[in-house]
């Protein structure tokens, strides 16, 4: 949609994560990271529905373990969130630990037990720092506040540059409805969550079956269209407040769900695109799309391999129109096509027509991949559906990034 | 089987692709690439039964397309390989061309023309400049000699940093049969044939399905475990010919058939860990071996998710036992195990046990991973299932490489 269309339906607003109305966030220092705020609040003044999409690795993270089992089922007042130690592959120590974490949360709130969920994000293999974990919580409580957005939103990162927060207002029946967001993620990034935690909020009313689909249909155009690394983790987890604090009406497919689709879904991919612009060491955003293929899985899987394919992302990273490695990348993802009938365009100059190379110039092209925006469009002529994937530039700094974080 | 065992059987040899009986080869200079030998030849005496595999890859170079109609149905005397260019993505011309080349070192052979292969890698979409490959071709026979097996290994090379090259003996009947390859290859490399060439010729007498066989089984073994960046190419081939020049009698499953695959594993596998050894800004040889899962495609499938994690790549290039990021590799292989019960070691270091991190001695752990050959274990104590893979770590050095290799 193009953004002039857009403005006159949302507005960006200030305070992420606690733009919308009833919701309180904070940030601060607990000294599980080297430096910086390390252990994020939300609360929210009336019990929320939540909806949950969690990694699918075959470790899970205790956090994630506790989190998944209350999300959908207890209604939420609060999310504590630690970064610098992820609590992942810690035993059964790990899991009491994310319990007494959300149980300190709660208490230290006021609210039940189980309506506080738990996210933790960093290093893996080593024990929760409980002490430091509940005195940050105490710290945090004390701190909660509607302009604590911000400060939450630094205190979930780990190797990120720069805190990934937005939020956008609508109006529906005359009143405003907000979103909110906030996300974390840099490396360890691909489909179907990894190293990322998101957390959403609204002050819009939504039944918990209704949240959820949203939820998973903003993700399947945002959060599960970027990879910076192809890698996973243990501990993604994208969460979804609803607390029914606007006064506008319920929401339902026949009231006001376009328009909130709308603001999530701005908000999801905001915050996804932040993710792979911030990815570990890149210098260049790139989308991949690919069009004309038989089925939607098809086109994901072209653009997915493509994308995470160290030729084509090191070609980028050293602005090279090298169109052959994005060939062989699509050539190897599993898919039949027919390569005589694929075209390729990088930016708005075709360089490959019918599976062969054509007299294209080379200062355009050579543009075309050196802008921070790069955009690779593949036509398979053979099919009308299509898919995009958002990935990064793979540069010397990811490596230097990712060799010199030590365990 | 330890060296010791083999080395009774098994006498490495010099000569390369030249050693066995009837065997001559050269390398010659023709202008293709920017400096260097960049035209090898291969040529038989007598008439050679061939096999080959081919890139998977959909998009297939023109030489790949010429070579698969030749090998298994025509008898062949001959093998051209040029360098610095691949002859991929270059439409009708380019198959037009791959024809000529092969051509052209028929005659010059004095050979038919269908008894000629030709495998080109190098750039992909620039025409082959067919002049400098037709004087090259005629000087490469009159150069071609017992003697230069070496020369031919260099001349097939492209990012390589070394030749690789190797030739055994044998005994059979009292006589002696020989297997010799070569191969080149450093990046885009991937199981089912990458970027990679490899030549292997032996003068054993066998019929032209047992080739086949013998050659799909090392392949296996070999070629199909290796992978340095998951990137596979547009003109992977492994050719096989046996020439019959042996004096020993025919090879049959009942006649010298495990002798003449330990030979043919031998060179096989050591054409391959010379490409992992010679991977792109590699510093260390990474062995991933999953044991006791449930089918052996599990177990190759998270040996391979594993040995292309980017993170467990850089993390070795940085000298780091950063065990989490292997299991977490491990956990998005879309494997079904229990990670309660995962056991991993780091050379000899058990880092894990029964799915969470174990005391261990920090420095030992480093040791095993700061070593030039770094062998990962994981055990999902799930069944009786094992798969190996070889790799190399990601440095900076990589990504030099191939931000800087210009179309």
């Amino acid at each position: 949609m193009p953004r002039s269309k857009r403005r006159h339906l949302l507005r960006e607003v200030p305070g992420g994560v606690a733009a919308p109305c009833g919701f309180e966030a904070t940030g601060v220092r607990c000294g599980v990271k080297a430096g910086g705020l390390d252990l994020a609040l939300i609360y929210t003044v009336a019990p929320a529905v939540a909806a949950g999409i969690f990694t699918t690795n075959r470790f899970q993270a205790a956090p994630v373990l506790v989190t998944k089992d209350r999300v959908g089922r207890d209604p939420v007042r609060g999310v504590v969130v630690n970064s610098g130690n992820a609590n992942a592959c810690t035993g059964p120590q790990g899991y009491r630990d994310a319990m007494q974490m959300a149980e300190t949360a709660a208490e230290a709130l006021g609210v039940p037990s189980r309506a506080v969920l738990v996210c933790s994000t960093g290093l893996v293999g080593r024990p929760l720092p409980m002490g430091k974990i509940g005195s940050g919580i105490k710290k945090a409580v004390v701190a909660l506040g509607p302009d604590g957005g911000e400060k939450a939103a630094q205190a979930i990162l780990t190797t990120d540059t720069r805190p990934k927060s937005v939020a956008v207002e609508f109006e529906l029946d005359g009143r405003p409805v907000r979103v909110g967001g906030m996300a974390k993620g840099a490396g360890m990034i691909a489909p179907n969550m990894a190293t990322m935690l998101a957390f959403l909020t609204t002050d819009a009313d939504l039944s918990p079956g209704l949240l959820r689909s949203r939820l998973v249909a903003a993700a399947n155009r945002s959060f599960h269209r970027i990879t910076v690394d192809g890698d996973t983790s243990t501990n993604d987890t994208v969460l979804l407040l609803a607390n029914r604090q606007a006064e506008a009406a319920k929401i339902s497919p026949r009231h006001g769900l376009s328009r909130f689709d709308e603001a999530l879904g701005f908000v999801a991919t905001h915050l996804a695109h932040a993710i792979v612009r911030d990815g570990e060491g890149a210098s260049r955003f790139i989308e991949v799309r690919v069009r004309g293929a038989a089925s939607r899985e098809d086109a994901v899987r072209i653009a997915k391999t493509i994308a995470d394919s160290p030729l084509v992302k090191t070609a980028l990273a050293g602005g090279d129109p090298n169109w052959g490695r994005i060939l062989a990348a699509a050539g190897r993802a599993g898919v039949e096509f027919r390569p005589e009938r694929v075209d390729l365009h990088l930016g708005g100059v075709q360089v490959v027509r019918a599976g062969a190379v054509c007299g294209y110039r080379a200062r355009a092209a050579r543009a075309a991949v050196t802008s921070p925006e790069v955009r690779i469009a593949l036509d398979l002529n053979d099919g009308e559906q299509q898919a995009v994937m958002w990935t990064c530039d793979l540069t010397q700094e990811y490596v230097r990034i990712n060799s010199e974080y030590h365990t």
